[in-house]
């Protein structure tokens, strides 16, 4: 089976493991006449990189971006846009060792059921870097999603137990660029300082530590999503579920519902400047699976990076129990460079259901045609 | 857009309203020779039967199934089976005051915005009587995993505030008979007989309330699930929040990875009988993507029924503000009845990736086709 | 594997046997507004209704639409369209048996090789009744199609060697209302007559006959198809070669093009009325996969029934030679019944393609949603 | 829309422009174990290069394969194939005066009619160049169908008017060595000297020549296809018009079967060495959209080459009637070097719909699984 495709009108296909020859995504059914760059990709590629702080990997890698095909005299053609990033940095002598054993947290395991072996050089296809795929598209469908007036912001929320005072206030009050500059991705200067403190006991203690993503999408128009299967949150619950370490999702209040009482999770409608609106949004911007209007909330709960430093209990491929300690170069956390990934999903669901919900209605299709005509 | 369809190789697609003439859903991909007949799904729809108890709807609904098509002699052929539930119970004139204002915390508002128009009739599309398709077709997935030797189990882990002790124990020490026979489909009476007290008295207050399901999947074999946009926990957080008012979706540890330590959150592999296990079980059974061979554990999070009794605010169709106060049956908590949404949801998603896991081994494939020369 | 779903944005999903309870078919993603009722649907399946001659069966079927979901006050309400037609003149008895060998040119041997067993009563699942669904279906496809001016028009353009004189000639002098009154379907009074007693000849020798059906789709705007895998003529490939007895599919000037020279197949365009035009029309309304806004024009060939009253070599389940005659009520030709199954594949091909269309070009995306908001 | 990928098990993506950075295709869904390496792919690529004679473009293109992903010592992993092949003989400059004007027969028009502009260097995406990815990704399914036991044989049937004898004489007594080596790509000597004289007066005509490809499938395993939408033959009918030039696709006798009767049409079953044949192969090898275990024999017609160097009529961007000489390098025919093309479209199909069969039946699933576990 494939698996490696995602999204129905603006569909990417993802490729490429750690230690291979690169990565890459092919972005097919992106609507022609998209101003579009090497550099509006590469913008966002920065945004992943590693080395840029001591909490991330102090491996180099430069991550250039190549454009192949899909654009002619610096627009999108309609055709399938194709993205390559050269592995430049990958020693596979470092990964020898982890081809015996199953670390434990990674998927060495399980890709062995199900594969019958693996390329076990940095974790293969299930590397960290299978997301520079996602983030290359998700830049593609963060820039026609700004044509249309609608911005997705990422940022972190919490790293281990240290999270941000008031993660519910509008994104308005919050202070994206300091998220986008210090090395927490948060939005809140002596928070960001308190998780730094943690990380590096957590790096002391040969640990690591999880955390919080949030996203908002702004100035969404209403009546985007499906009502059954293809509910605009059913959509983002898949695509941020399918990031690497992701164990749980929530939209607008998320968790905190099923301890409520509907008096107080009901959004009352209200009328504002003659537009409709909600005096709360603990719906998240959805109500049964459409987009309402209001600001999308979502948020994704990062497990801590599963090599540690630390003796651990594990099995080898003879099956036999053994104790190891895992060396190299890894992240203490993996949320301050998931912070974009989740942006990049994000906004590739939201485009791919505003593209489908075009469909809908007898008197918008005949409207459009007419025009064409 | 379409939206109605759900799976891939065991693929369903639901249709019907609440005040139409029928519900259903047509199975195609069901694998041949599988025993069936309409007292199998007929088990299923009973358990989400409204009037079973005074903490769901007292509506009288008896919704029989009839298949009609996909099965010759007693087994299914490998051609779609058509299944419908007629609506006998519904009566427009309770709806029509809604159709001309927008119940909070519902989808009349969003439909609106979508489609310009839509059957307010006791929630149209957007009604809990969408579930029925799901359910039917579930039984199906079900019956189909139990051959394989696989169970999927559901129950309520909480209502409201009030949680059942100690929700990771081990499947086979809880009490699934309790569950499935008492009102709040709780597998701890004592809890259940707290819940029910706190029901009561949310309704005293004109009030409704959430709670959670889990779901465990027992004895799945490892190497299910594909390793990126497919992911097994991906498409079950998909599966889970296009159920109606499911706000949030938890795969092992859930919400908890994000405040803890790799040290705490990875599970040691240990040698087992000759088996490769799990000293531990906070991935929930699921490893990059990829079911590991134990437990796999789910937690769906439910919003309280937005239909309550108070005084609520809203507008009208005129875009007036108004205060309503809504009237008719609705069920004080989604959750008991939702138990076996949740199941079928689960056993279609868990299904299907096993039938997309065949062709993932050459080896495997050319035995398969050598042995059928 | 699932494979009875057709099309991508209007999407069908068609179920049942011909000799279960009944046929049917989902219509999910069809835009909301269409006014449509159940006459709408009728008018199209009496079109495909037996009885109406002597070379169509004898059976009596009234084969009677019902509209179980989807519309709401006589308006299509943007969610799945549910119909269905129940089996009422069937006998098993007649079929019995036939469960015991292979028809020739029957899909008897290869269900069994597929699913182990069958539903041999009348065929199962790939009797002609299959097809109630497509026609259903189609004529909604139809409709939305006419709202945006399109014509889908199909009629018999040969029965055996008897063909139509001048088949390329444009349809606006075609006798259509001719073909829908005759009992072999020819826009021509003279041929059709000719058709007839070539037919009764056929009968005599207890022998069966095939023909030719030809498609126009008029008015078609320019740019609607994908220009690699889901270019237009390959989408009408699909769609024709999916009806049962199908053997050969030509689009424009078709098989003739692999004798042609360049100079003879190439359409020059030229500028009238401020239009670009073609000359001539050899591509068939199709270039590149893409419509080029003049008139579509296929052709299906299909074979004789295979079910002919002389006597057949065949083999029983035993793996035993013997020699059978069928018996029973059957067409000496499919084609008439078979020309609203054309235009239904037809319509619904060039519908879901249009629908598809609408997100090629960001002007036009930016355009339609700056109206919504 | 997206409309670059082809297949659901074994699913390609291909990108590519005839003047862009390359031309390339991702392979999703390969199932892990298959020996592969770049010969394999190469030996594929060099059937379709230019070059090879004086009836093929004399542009230099080596068209070297570069698998960037998808393999690990020496086999594939499972995870997606990404394959690059760098453009390196194009000159923008030969194309600077077509952008002004739209070619008859070829693509120009549709394309900016659908996307509002195009790259008209070399045709873009609408390039010939386009099927290098088809084949590459042909060449991995071929490879894993030899594996099964299943061969995939294309050649050239027809050149203009000058067929080969006997085409439906079994492969078995056909020369197919003489085909890959002679510059016409027929099985028969004699023919093919005939067809190259007839090519060489195209040639002196400044005109171009249509034919014929025909395909088969031996050793096929009968029960592969799906009874409805998804035939074997509607899938392969998709496959062969996504080609680009090719008007009409034929199965077993094809267009014959419309002139044909039912007692010469249907195909007796006898058996033979305890085994089901066919006395006869009318059908091509599918029976109600399923094979049934004989030779698949398909026909594909290739129009003319639409780039003639005759004066043509034409318009230009500016709406004006002109006439045009178009210059360049150009085939006189399509037909030698889209053999492999639509051998490499046939085993993608083939394979694919191999893979989707395996969960037909219960009986094979438990199986599958109980030898897993």
């Amino acid at each position: 089976m494939s698996g490696s495709t995602f999204g129905n009108m603006f569909k990417i296909t993802t490729w490429g493991e750690s230690h291979g020859a690169g990565i890459g995504v092919v972005v097919d059914g992106c609507p022609a006449g998209l101003a579009l760059g090497e550099t509006d990709i590469q913008a966002y590629l920065d945004r992943r990189k590693p080395g840029a702080s001591r909490y991330t990997t102090q491996r180099k890698e430069s991550d250039s971006v190549e454009i192949l095909s899909g654009i002619f005299e610096g627009r999108t053609t309609g055709t399938p846009i194709s993205m390559l990033v050269r592995n430049t940095s990958q020693k596979s002598s470092d990964y020898s060792e982890i081809a015996s054993y199953y670390r434990p947290g990674h998927a060495d395991y399980t890709f062995d059921q199900k594969y019958g072996f693996r390329d076990y050089r940095g974790g293969g296809r299930s590397s960290g870097r299978e997301t520079i795929g996602r983030v290359a598209a998700g830049a593609i469908a963060a820039k026609l999603l700004a044509e249309l007036g609608i911005q997705v912001t990422a940022y972190t929320q919490a790293i281990g137990p240290i999270g941000i005072p008031d993660p519910e206030c509008p994104l308005a009050v919050m202070d994206i660029e300091e998220a986008r500059s210090n090395p927490t991705g948060m939005p809140d200067k002596e928070t960001s300082l308190k998780a730094e403190a943690y990380l590096r006991q957590c790096m002391e203690n040969l640990d690591s530590a999880g955390g919080i993503v949030a996203c908002r999408v702004s100035n969404m128009p209403a009546g985007i999503g499906e009502p059954v299967f293809e509910k605009l949150d059913a959509n983002l619950a898949k695509a941020i579920l399918s990031i690497g370490a992701v164990k749980a999702f929530e939209i607008g209040d998320g968790v905190r519902v099923s301890s409520a009482n509907g008096s107080a999770n009901n959004d009352s409608f209200r009328m504002k400047d003659k537009e409709v609106t909600k005096a709360t949004n603990h719906a998240g911007g959805i109500l049964g699976g459409i987009s309402d209007g209001s600001e999308i909330l979502l948020r994704a709960h990062f497990k801590p990076t599963p090599s540690i430093f630390q003796r651990q209990d594990t099995v080898n491929k003879n099956g036999e129990d053994i104790t190891v300690q895992i060396k190299g170069r890894h992240d203490p956390i993996i949320v301050p460079r998931a912070v974009v990934v989740v942006e990049a999903m994000t906004a590739l669901t939201v485009l791919d259901m505003l593209l489908q919900n075009m469909t809908a209605r007898v008197d918008r299709i005949r409207q459009f045609y007419s025009k064409i005509e």
